[in-house]
Formats: structure tokens, C-alpha cells, sequence
């Protein structure tokens, strides 16, 4: 079949589309003015954490890397820009050509980032780097929102793990997207089909209160998925009287019995009543999943409560209150004239209201106390102080137009554990408050010439 | 170009993939207990509104039923669940030959909807319905929650055309979603390109920051763009100062300027500021587009300064706080046998706890008041009163698996349009409150063989 067959937005045939309209306007502008071959140096930064967050997680990087190899103007795509008169034929003919040939250095997934962190630094000419800043955007907004949200579920769920479960609450390719960045950030598996076939992510699923619903006896519905599935199963045990179906539950799959589930109801209550109830019954090895509208607060709540494994649905997908994170993509240093040697100029927006930046390439490094434990997220531009040498976040992604770093998903996931398990204990907890450590600024000597 | 080389989720090769594992275990339980040819009906419906909304927007209908239209399991889908041991031989042999053959009705889309609401039935075999569940939700939870986002914005706008550009702070491809329902929610435009090139959207887009930073002085990146796109251009006016911007802007433009945009700071003041600027400088044709962190309410408190259109981004495309509807699909009804002709049972969970639901097949009408302005929405199961057999509100969408309702999307948008003109006036009020009108349930006597 050919995708283009869907009737989804699938067909766009590149990420190149990805893109707003003023992204080619721009180049186009530029061309003609004889500045589109300006070295420049754009970064991906935010300004602030969402409200009351201790720390950012980057995510998306690996999506990243995949749409700027991708990002090309084929002839539907040039097609549809002539047709709609978006740009002119000079300009169409440079996208025809395009190809991303510059530098790009970034946090490697997975790890943390605070307010002014330079997540991603893209460098080339205008023309170049200007196009890829709404699909870059796009990507790292999204999952770094995920991927924070998921951080804090798993923080508050400790050992046990987390499903997610959200395909249905958000839109059916950010859902993928979304099971990608709920991994690394410490989810053990996803319900989505799709997830698993793209990502390599564990699946998991047994059945909704519509197979209850559907056959005559809850009894019938049990019988049904233990013969088809194995004493192993979760049966779902709320669709009529809890107790009732926990009785009928260990009575046909015996003290076998996986899990049962629970979506709905007060909890704490009746997870521990379950627990009692299935030890009475001797199912002492049966676990208890619950799945209703949890958060990272509600996880917690449940940490004294005999429950075994977490779904989460609604609020991972939709970053638990933070669904976008407010990463920018801003020039910071351009040359003066399109020679390949001229000089890189620091550049920022100086309006006063707010959106401000601070021109210049700039490098980060996180330092630590005496104990290991990181005190400052260091940002500056200019000269890296030796004491800081080792401990630079940025690493190389892209090299000449090449990506150099790609790696898998499970190495992402360890990373994050890692980064955060590095921060200040505070970190973790989930009142809200100030990012966990500072940013501090340092403006060394120009060293804008310089490689990171 | 393959869209498999994309490296994006759009290489998932159907949309039968955006889909939850227990879909396919329920039906693998149901084909061996033999209840999966069972009649059954399952209603998409939410229990409220997201707190404080007057009305929801139905959105996504369309992008439904090319979804349930593309729903087919292909070699490489059946050999991942296959390789997973998700299923048995058995169910992959079913779902090799899956085509959904059932009927669909639903409230057209566009309609608004209220708690209760029918607004989507799928009936057919269970085998065939459950397994649509996932992608269903996950269209509809989306594009509905923009959809209603966007309907309030443009009721606070009024004539002021607004665009869509918040490509950047979602998933690339909800973003063309997103662009979707927000043009069928009242917006204008979209800056997202993808979004011109799959559904038609006019496009704008001029330039950023960037552009002028890319130049030595603001001077010379106005000229630039005045060169490139003329005199009816829109200027940003605030990387600097936003008085010398301006003044610089109708030098170079002359009083032809299109428009000047103003993406930071207060935007009433600087709005007032500017119009009396570009009033003395002969400028009185020259626009304002305000373009900074607005919502429904900041394009309401701009209503009385000069400004000629709003372009809205983050707070679009994450629902303006709402980025999900509570939406759910449910088994409302289903037979009592395999036998084609068996009776509809009703059924629906019981447990206490909440998320309990109202069996059996539904209607939906909205009545009038004496005015023609709607007054109630009344569902019911059984026969619907003569007074409201005019007023129904489902539509049949798919007819024995085969789509009969196509539309055009600027349909779609002016349904919208009469449909919210239909309300109350309160419904447009911003302000918190209880759904505009409410939702009355008729139990009629049982008419769940009866068609639609």
C-alpha cells in the first residue's frame, strides 16, 4: 500500500513540509539580498521551565537527526510552493538543491536542562539552518514535554513499573511519539501498536470493560480471556462489583492469576482491599495494576499502597499540564559578509517586553560539588574555563551534514537516569519550585571562531 | 523517496497499527470463546466538558473515516504481532483479511456537542468495531479539543481574521491536524506549510527575528524583504525599538506597507502606539498583526485596539489549556448470540466509582425554543418523539464499511459557524460556566433493532 493511500497526513512525502511558510520567505529575502550565505549560528534554549518544574529532560534528539537527513524538497513539494506562489523560481531551484551541509551539537538525549541551556546548536550558512527550525521545534517541544512528564512519574513510582497507556488521548502519531519519549524517561512499555513497531518499545494489553460487557457473565468473560491468554492475564475487575469479580477471577484462573486491574474508584481503598482479598484467597502472587487517570501526584499517593504496576493514559500524553515545552530557535551569531572566513558577530533581540536572548555560540558545562552532586548549569561564550573542561554538555551530532550520533533508545533511557540521579535530591520531589540549580552566565573573551 | 527512509513514525504502513494491544487480545479471546460475531454497538460520548467550556466542537470526523477506511493489517504489520507472539494464527489469519463492513453514524462534523452527546456510533460485529477503538479516540480526542479552542478564539475575534502558527509547540504532524481543526474551528490561516499542502489551507508567513538579525542594520533587512515581497509585506517591528522600526518601515515601504507585526511586549499600548505612528506617517492602509503568547482571552482584551489580525500558536494547538477531550468509546449495546438476527442486549459498566454509562443504542436531537435557539440536547435509546424527529443530530457516515459522507473541509467550517449561531448567546461568553445548555436523557421504549 502506498502511504499516500492513508488519507493521513502521512503523505507528506518529506519532513521539508514540516516548515512554516515564513522559514522560505526568509530565504528567499535573503537570497536576493545577497545574505542567505552568511555563516550563522541558531540555538534551541528556553527561557523558563514550566511553572514550578525542577529540571527539563531533552527528548526528541534521535527524531531530530532522522528529519534534517530527510529534509528535502522533492517535486510535489516544489510543486505545490510554485503552484501556490509561496516562493520564486530562484528560490525553488535552491531547495531543489537542498541538503543540510552544516554542524549541529546538542545535549545528548536523555539528559537534563534548565532555563538558557543550549539544548541544540545548529551552524551553516542562513539559508541552511534557517529552513530546519520549525520541524526542530516541533520534535523537541513535544517530546521534551513527555519525557518530563514521564521523568516525574517514574521518579514518584520508584521501582514499579509504568505503562503507558495514552495512544487514545492524544493524536495518533504524536501517541508514538509520545510512547518514545514515556521510555527514556523510565516507562517500561506502551500499549501502542505502533510504538512497538516503530520504537522496538515493549507492548502490553489484555482487555477493557467491553469484553466484560460483551459476554453474558462476567464469569463467561474471565473463562474467555484465561483460555485464550493463560492463567497469567490480567482480568479487569470493576466493570460490576469489585469484590465479586476478584472471587470469580481466582476461581478460574486459580491462585495463578497474573494481575488484576483496576480503573476506576477510590484507589488506595480498593487496591488494598484487592490485596487482602486475593490473600485470603491465596493468589499471594497476583498482582494489582490500577490505571484511573493517574498523574505523578496520584502515583505518589499510591507509594503505601499494594500496587504493583502503574498505567497512565491522559496526563503522560499530555505532559501533565506542560503538553509543550517553550524551547526557542534564535540566531546568535552570523558572519558580516558571505565570505566562508568572516568573522562570526553575536546577535540578539534587544526590544524591551520581554524575549530577550544573549548573542554569541555558546558552550555549557555542569558543575558539580565536592560530592558529585551538579550545583550550576554553566552558559557562556568564549573560552570554557579548564575546571569545567570535562563536564561540557555538548556533544556532536551532525558533522558536515553527516549525523554522527546516533545511538539507541536504550542507551537514551540510561543516560536519563543517570543525569537525573546526579542532581540534587530535591530534584525529584514533585511540589513545585525553582529549577534545582542555577544558571549561571559567563561572557569569556570571544572565542565565537573557535569550534565548541 | 520512500516514506520508509523518513526515520518519522510516517513508515507505519497502515493505520491499523495505531492501535492498542488489547484490542487484538480481546478479539483473539472473543474469536476462541466464540462471542467475537456477536452484534454490537459501541458510542464515542464524553461524561463533561473540559471545566468551565460551554460547548464542545466536533472535529476529526473526516480524518475518521479515512482511518477506518485505511484500517488493514499488511504482511509487515502481521509479522511484527507475529514476531511478538501478540496473537495467535488464528487471529492473524482474521486480521489479514480485516475491512471494517459495518455502519457508522455520527453528528456531523463541525456540530457542536455536549456532555452525553452521541457523537460517533460504530456497529457491527464486536470483532470488527473493538479493534477501531484506539484510532478513533485518538482523532477525535485531538482534533476536537483544537477544534473548541479554536471556536472561542474566533468568537473573540470577531471579523479580525486569525492565523494558526503553532506548528512549533506540537508534534509535527498533529500540527497539521491541529491546522485542520482550527481552520474548521473559525481561523483563516495557517503558517504550516504541510497543512497547505494536505488539506488546502491558505498560508502566510513573512519573516522573524532572525532576518533582522541576519542583517547588518534593521534598514537593510526591511529592504531585503520589501525587494523580495514587496510593499504589501508585513514588517516585524520589534527587534529593536519598536518607534524607530516603524519609522524606518514606511521610509523604505512607503505608506503601500501591508502590515507591521508585533510579536512582544504590551500589545494593547505598543498596538495604540503604533496605529497613531502609522497614522502620521501617512500609513493609514498599513496593518497590525499582533502575534504574542495569545489565547482566547488576550485576542478578547485586545478587541477595542487597533489591531487587524491575530496569529495564535501555543495556546492553539494545546487546546488553550485543554489539549485533550474526555472523550470514550463504549459497548452501549450487543447481541445475545452470533446469530445475526439475535436481539441487542443494552449494557454498560456498574461499578461504583464513577465512569459508570447508559446502555443501549442512542439518538440525539437539540431542541428549539420558540425562537429557533436551541434549548436542550435530548439523547435517548428507544423511539424518538415526533416534535424532535427533524431535529437529529447523527448523520450516517459509513454504510455497510463504505464511506458515504465525504465533505469538504470549508463545509465542515461553515457548519460550524450556524451551528454555534444556533446556541444561546452565552455560549460565546468566555468566562467559566455550565455546558450553554443541557443534556436531557429519554428512555424511550426499547428500539435497539431499529436503524438510526
Amino acid at each position: 500500500m502506498n502511504t499516500a493511500d492513508l488519507g493521513l497526513p502521512v503523505d507528506v512525502p518529506s519532513t521539508a513540509l514540516f516548515t512554516d511558510q515564513y522559514e522560505l520567505t526568509m530565504l528567499q529575502a535573503a537570497l536576493k539580498a545577497g545574505t542567505a550565505e552568511r555563516r550563522s549560528v541558531f540555538e534551541v534554549f528556553t527561557r523558563r521551565l514550566p511553572e514550578g518544574r525542577r529540571y527539563g529532560v531533552v527528548a526528541g534528539t534521535g527524531r531530530v537527526l532522522d528529519a534534517i537527513e530527510n529534509f528535502r524538497f522533492d517535486a510535489d513539494v516544489l510543486g505545490f510552493l510554485r503552484e501556490r506562489n509561496i516562493v520564486d523560481e530562484q528560490t525553488l531551484a535552491r531547495l531543489a538543491d537542498y541538503r543540510f551541509s552544516g554542524d549541529v551539537w546538542g545535549y545528548p538525549e536523555g539528559e537534563v536542562y534548565f532555563p538558557g541551556s543550549p539544548i541544540m546548536r545548529v551552524e551553516g550558512t542562513f539559508a541552511e539552518c534557517v529552513l530546519l527550525e520549525t520541524v526542530i521545534l516541533s520534535i523537541l517541544n513535544h517530546d521534551s514535554a513527555i519525557a518530563a512528564a514521564a521523568s516525574r512519574m517514574s521518579s514518584a513510582a520508584g521501582d514499579r513499573p509504568l505503562i503507558e497507556m495514552g495512544a487514545r488521548r492524544t493524536h495518533e502519531l504524536a501517541a508514538v511519539a509520545a510512547s518514545r519519549a514515556a521510555y527514556l524517561g523510565g516507562f517500561a512499555s506502551t500499549s501502542d501498536l505502533a510504538a512497538g513497531f516503530r520504537y522496538g518499545i515493549p507492548t502490553v494489553g489484555t482487555s477493557a470493560h467491553a469484553f466484560t460487557l460483551l459476554h453474558d457473565r462476567e464469569r463467561d468473560a474471565f473463562r474467555a480471556q484465561v483460555d485464550s491468554m493463560g492463567r497469567g492475564t490480567t482480568l479487569l475487575v470493576d466493570t460490576y462489583d469489585v469484590a465479586e469479580a476478584v472471587r470469580t477471577a481466582v476461581e478460574i484462573a486459580g491462585p495463578e492469576l497474573g494481575a488484576v486491574r483496576i480503573d476506576s474508584g477510590d484507589l488506595l481503598l480498593v487496591a488494598h482491599r484487592v490485596r487482602q482479598q486475593l490473600d485470603e484467597l491465596g493468589a499471594t502472587g497476583t498482582k494489582i495494576i490500577v490505571t484511573s487517570d493517574l498523574d505523578e501526584y496520584a502515583i505518589a499517593s499510591l507509594a503505601a499502597a499494594p500496587v504493583d504496576a502503574y498505567g497512565v493514559g491522559t496526563q503522560l500524553v499530555t505532559g501533565s499540564g506542560h503538553p509543550t515545552c517553550s524551547m526557542v530557535y534564535k540566531l546568535v551569531a552570523r558572519a558580516g559578509s558571505a565570505d566562508p572566513g568572516a568573522a562570526l558577530v553575536p546577535v540578539a533581540k534587544k526590544s524591551t517586553g520581554g524575549k530577550t536572548s544573549i548573542g554569541g555560540r555558546k558552550w555549557a558545562a555542569r558543575r558539580l560539588d565536592e560530592y558529585g552532586v551538579a550545583e550550576a548549569e554553566v552558559v557562556g561564550t568564549g573560552a570554557v574555563p579548564a575546571e569545567l573542561a570535562d563536564r561540557q554538555l555538548l556533544v556532536e551530532l551532525v558533522k558536515g551534514g553527516d549525523v554522527v550520533a546516533r545511538e539507541p533508545l536504550d542507551a537514551v533511557r540510561d543516560r536519563h537516569v543517570a543525569a537525573r540521579g546526579n542532581l540534587p535530591l530535591s530534584a525529584t520531589q514533585l511540589s513545585r519550585g525553582e529549577p534545582v540549580i542555577p544558571t549561571e552566565y559567563v561572557n569569556g573573551r570571544s572565542g565565537n571562531r573557535a569550534g565548541a
